[in-house]
């Protein structure tokens, strides 16, 4: 490697943002109190795509204006970063909801609603000691089934080689078979909407693992 | 990528041996006539472990000798290369045969008899039309059923993104789960014996993919 590995913490850390929690509070489209399981975010039936830690929000805004056919709900658990986001996504779209709340906590809102789950640049937690925190861990894969629609579709994408070889290893234990594999997303021309942390990445030549799992 | 890619035809092609087939004959642990389903190759119940395109056989030659508790068979259709491994096997070992076949043939000569299947830098086949001749399609993994003793274990090297991402799929689409993925072998401290082809690749210090399937 011909340079030195950017840190996800030098990219994604971000000043705390004074007032954030008033600002998320007065965002309509932002959820700061947990709503009531099976909670209807939107009025139409069309599918839910949910991206778990949204980040600073680029993926789900641009998804959402591309695709308004689809609902999608970004959830992140730092008020400041959403802060950042909300300041992007400004008046909002119709079909774009966003919740301040902990991965964890999915299956206590949505009861079989969701069609797709992305996980973008998610933490690596590169130690084996905490894998179960990884969001592809049989912990958080339990979770899921409980979250899920029907068919379970996950897409993911990382630059980090260890979270993409063991989120292979878990999906496939637990019962995903892989409709998608890149080992470098860049070199393609696979649709794709880059998140900010990915641009950085691509900008430097570093290649993005990308994948689909079903169940 | 700051170099040309090294074909695997440059690497593997290898001058016509002549007298090729006499050789082989002549060989007593390698056979040219394919033996009965269900031939009894090793006078021991030890674990039986093939390798499918041996290629010039360092891997298998160096496996047997490193694994004197397991059985190893190694297959190839080139009568060239197999003259290529048998002048390094030489007097051969108790534990060590090889069969000039075809790998799609390997299911009227194994019945439930093996215990684990090496595919080492296997032809990757790129382009969509041929998917089905590489060794990890479905065509292949349905021989392999036939095969296998008890729990189907396949080992996998690739220098190929594209034979191991297609692979990635079709061995979960088959059911198939992932124990083992490593993206750069050559990075870790993973025990491996590399084929000739392979220490090449590591010398000019590209990937090398690996994985281990369990069904």
């Amino acid at each position: 490697m011909y340079m030195h590995k950017l840190e996800r913490s030098d990219i994604m850390r971000i000043r705390n943002v004074k007032n954030a929690k008033q600002i998320l509070e007065e965002t309509p489209y932002c959820y700061t109190v947990l709503p009531e399981k099976g909670h209807r975010f939107f009025s139409n039936d069309h599918p839910i795509h949910l991206e778990i830690g949204m980040g600073k929000g680029t993926f789900l805004y641009e998804m959402a204006k591309a695709f308004p056919e689809i609902n999608f709900i970004g959830i992140e658990r730092y008020d400041s970063i959403l802060v950042r986001a909300i300041e992007k996504i400004g008046e909002g779209l119709p079909n774009l909801k966003i919740i301040r709340m902990d991965a964890l906590e999915v299956a206590s809102i949505f009861d079989h609603s969701i069609d797709v789950i992305y996980l973008n640049f998610s933490d690596p937690w590169p130690k084996a000691r905490h894998a179960k925190r990884r969001l592809t861990s049989e912990v958080f894969l339990q979770e899921y089934d409980k979250v899920f629609k029907g068919r379970a579709t996950i897409q993911m994408k990382t630059d980090n080689d260890g979270l993409f070889e063991s989120s292979i290893c878990s999906l496939s234990t637990y019962g995903y078979h892989f409709e998608e594999v890149l080992l470098d997303l860049s070199r393609t021309d696979h649709f794709n909407i880059p998140t900010e942390y990915e641009s950085k990445f691509r900008s430097m030549g570093m290649p993005i693992h990308y994948l689909k799992a079903i169940k």
